[in-house]
């Protein structure tokens, strides 16, 4: 799913960072063949095994994934075997770990929400956001995904959001809207970032594709959710702003779509993973 | 402090992430000059300022700080100053927001356990480990710097770590040592991570530069310390493992030099950071 | 409009291939400041501007605009004024010109297509495809914008396209649209490439945001599109395979939205440009 | 002949142009293991067979040629049978087309006018310029050579060329040759582009390798070759400036050398390759 | 021993500088596979055959180490076996030259003085410095290291060096000493740069870990060393400034520890190693 | 001369080696503007003052030439001026000088060498060849350039030679020779290996351009020219193969055009260049 050969770019900085000349510690070491696995010290969802799989051919070592991405392990369980030289995996081990937890991390924490969201409203989405750490966006967002969550946009070059800035300078959003389109891809949707009652039916009368509700209390998204429905019944309406999952449920409010989440990838905390060698 | 040029590799990467074509919201409002300001909504101790000037430069756009790194500051303090081109300001919102926040919140954090910790022990250091996001160490060592701990090595090649893998190949830390300084720089340290109170005495026995107590109770802790301290009086003596904010007290022990805690970067939450356009 | 930090990754590559040692017929003459022009030999449509100065910028030469992206100009016009060392103009020609005259020729071409399209049905959308020179993706996407095309999407990355492989593996195009939307984000649009009418109906049944008519003859065409709008009045109608300047006008057919074109891009002859050192 | 692994950095390039992100309508299909074709639709002399298999090879693809760089081929040839992960085989479809068609292209139109060439002048030669695609001179001028045409220089680094400007600032032409035989190395030819008969005659008294008559008349031709040849026997005398297919007859003059032409690389259309998925 | 992912970049670097385009002298021949041997001319310590064989592995080639890095062989002695395309064989030839005869220099040199001074001071270390050839640093202590030597600090992240700099402004050695504790890692030694008598004796007083007699002559250094050793027992003592194989003897000095030389490095002939096609 | 933007690449990579993390040694001390002079130890021939000033401009610090490349200067003499940040000036110093000390070295060596040669060979040539460093060929040419040399080629991609390898192939040196024509742009000289008088004479029989007579003996050398002269006067005769400065001498034999030396780029050792901070 992830397209190997990015991926590269990304190992090459990692390991430039962790070992810029030689591994002081171990190269005196006489090498040898041997086994390890990666396990698990806690519950998770599993996110990342192949980034480890390629992060280990990237060094000439061969790793196998005992799960698959997706599914919800116990603590113990052994996640991917590695075989080959043990200077070699004992180098990836740092980072193949570093990545991995935070890879587990976002999607144990987004199968969380997910299922807890379900749970009351069956059809809702949970979203990351662009607050992903930067030169990680492509790692948190698949993890997202992953845990069953909805990737929101990748890039500012994926969908057009329309804030105040438009706003006050085309003058109305219905204007903004109008400019967005004609300028726009027509592969593209148009979503409006409202930040009042007036500006999300304003954005509903002119057929915005998405409406989020930008920091809305509870009471004011019930309130406006059946107007927007009457103004515009394919309109997708989205939540986001300071939601986090101590407050998640005060949102989960019927005729909400999205709810998108900084928090899952800008306030998780890394899983409890381990590499251990094997003696045979 | 950080070598300004070695950031723009990062920046692009950065950028392409989030920006691979067009600004498809943005590039059909007409630009205009103006001014931001990046502000803080808790409080916090400030790091990045560096970064968030020299990545605004890289887009061409003037951004002044207003503090400095290392300094403590309440929530609503203006942090920097950005002026220029509104639409670039905007197109480098996101990014430097999310590598400011987790760097300030790695420097808060640190400050935190740092004055915790010398309340208890003056002289004690925390110290951070190699367990950092991939592609940012450079940044969150340097956080960790400015809120007063330590780097810790930089990565594999510039401090040797003695772990079980030397002593089952050597036979002995004694051997394993000696072998290390033989095959090392002088110019580096030589440090042993101990799994048992044995180790611990063999390694201070064989004057390792730098004892590291892993895993240990609290209990072993204080009975090994004076121990190692007759062996070998210079010896720095360190703790590490699962040592969190929750559990840091227990190992505030005298005679600990260092504590080093993979939290501090592995299990941060990013601190709430905002920009906002300034009208005038 | 174009982010300017990342043209740089573009022109390093440019440079490299052009002068990958010294400049072996220029680096014996002494060098001096001087001034050239940027000027058309034939009536074309301006795209690339900020290319160009960027691209000087890039060598230490100042360069300004004379006329803006998408003005329509005459033959003889001057482009664009160049003032600085004359070794470093004259090494920057070459490439200047390679790239300004292929974007140039895109928007003229464009601008051609648009307009006669437009004079037969006003709303309709010419659009380039992902046929596009291998690293010049950014540079003719761009270009079609300027001549007033669409862009349609950047890549694979920013819009699903459900085809026959979809079609095969989920039984149906309406299983496969569920599919699309259940895994991608609420953020994308779903576009159906319909092999033939019956596809086309199925496709609007399930209610794709596009439906891409491919190949089909213009009978075909007008005796569908009232199907469709019957079924699914907001989709987007999109004919694609084989159009070319020669046979547009068969498609100019009303209810079509959008006509894609690779030849746009992939069958263009540059503009004839050239630079002139200005005597003084 | 192309040296691979420099092509890897174009790969590189173009697949972060072609899916920065996920394949977004493919990801969610499961994967198998398949064989696909690449035939032409037109006749086409064949380049580029190696570029192909080495970006599938890239990909993790194998790829297999059924024929030669330089073969002329009938439509509905296969060209390259690729085997494989059917995912990964549609995710380099684009780009293998886009490249492959642009050096096929460039192949098939200089071996036309090679042949035509030779018909009346089998020595003649007929050379690219540097007026190629930006990020593709090493394809494009591959694919000259495929088609039986002459690379010309590759850079500004391995031939000196003197110009107009060298004339102004030395003096004369013969005095510019004298320079730049002085500060260029035993091993480069120099060459002198001639604007009249009386700058071609002065280089060919002062024996440039190469006089290269610049958009001079056929008529001017004629009359100056035979006096270049008294006082100069091995020059090499070569045409340019606005030669193309439809004015090439004129220039096809006995006693020419050479005869380049931007055309073959900055006007040529794209032919028409496609990629099918064999059903078995 | 050498991070082989790291290779990579410098490998692609080289490779663009000796072939940016087609081989243009052998590109015309039909290839074969055939066999080759590395040799060399001169009796050498062999340093750099990972390197050999990594730098054919990445253009295709297959070659098998036939010494061992370290090992002291004579004249003529075959080092490497490369099998595969003739004319890759001889692409790769020249930078496989160019680097191997580098590294075995090096490595032959460092071996030499390493025996020359343990002949007469058995634990004396003869180290690198950080004048090595800018973009092969990580090659050139490799080779030190092969050949005996020590490496000295990698780069200007590992090891402090406190000179007359800090001495200025934080007025003394023993204060700079004090500051650079306090803002540096415990894991990093520091080193002071003593340029007279006096500053050697307050460096050992403040118990500098390594102290750098540096430019001093041979009665200064016995003079001193009997006081830094009774102030600080466990200080290690370098010697460096202007060194040479030609002055060495005078500085084998009994009590000096390390003995560092640019020399190594920065003044090395090259080995003369041979590659030859074996016709079989 | 040296294109300037080209220089980054190198320089990142030379930055990259230098200082992967902080320096540690400095980041703690209070920065200062200050002043800094290059000057040198001993009588050299400058090259590689555009290096410096671009790699101190990099830095961001201004660096001005004292003296200009190609200048011989007694020792003592200062080269540069360095303005700005102290900091930055040292971060800078090392790698300055590593690059300076080389470039310089090798004009001073070409220098005494032309110099040499030219007392007794007025127009002969002495040339550097691909013996150069790996990742400094530019450097490295160009110094010798400046030293009064000639670059040969710069790569495989800009000159034929043909070898060995050929005759067997094609059978004999003038069917290579035609082959190499006919394959070959018309833009490049055709040189000839000989290692045998009868080879060298077959290769004036067929018209090479350039004759090199490799691993001839003097009396061979002497005996053979008049015989090339007389088959092919316009022919370049150049020598290699081991020739050094302790036995060019007997190389300087009158007929000779060219003597290329590897001795130039891989056994020159560094001059002796200083930074010394100015106290105001």
């Amino acid at each position: 799913m992830l397209v190997e050969q990015l991926l590269k770019k990304y190992f090459m900085l990692w390991l430039e960072e962790d070992i810029p000349f030689l591994d002081v510690s171990n190269w005196f070491i006489p090498d040898s063949a041997g086994k390890a696995v990666i396990f698990t010290k806690e519950n998770i969802v599993v996110a990342g095994t192949p980034v480890i799989v390629k992060w280990y051919e990237f060094l000439g070592i061969k790793a196998t994934p005992l799960v698959e991405d997706g599914q919800q392990v116990n603590k113990g369980q052994h996640l991917i075997e590695v075989k080959g030289s043990v200077q070699k995996i004992l180098q990836g081990e740092r980072i193949a770990l570093n990545i991995f937890s935070r890879m587990c991390a976002i999607a144990t924490l987004t199968r969380s929400l997910v299922k807890r969201s379900h749970s009351r409203i069956p059809a809702i989405r949970i979203a990351a956001t662009r607050k992903t750490t930067p030169g990680l966006r492509i790692f948190e967002k698949y993890a997202v995904l992953v845990g069953g969550g909805d990737t929101h946009r990748f890039s500012l070059s994926d969908c057009v959001m329309i804030k105040d800035n438009h706003v006050v300078i085309f003058g109305s959003i219905s204007k903004a809207i109008e400019e967005a389109r004609k300028h726009t891809s027509f592969t593209t949707k148009i979503e409006v970032e409202a930040d009042t009652i007036d500006q999300a039916i304003e954005a509903a009368k002119a057929k915005a594709d998405i409406i989020l509700l930008d920091n809305f209390n509870p009471e004011d998204i019930k309130r406006v959710i059946p107007k927007l429905r009457e103004l515009h019944p394919t309109a997708i309406i989205e939540l986001s702003g300071g939601i986090s999952p101590s407050n998640l449920d005060d949102y989960l409010i019927p005729g909400v779509d999205v709810i998108s989440m900084g928090f899952l990838t800008h306030s998780v905390k890394n899983v409890d993973l381990s590499l251990e060698i094997m003696t045979s």
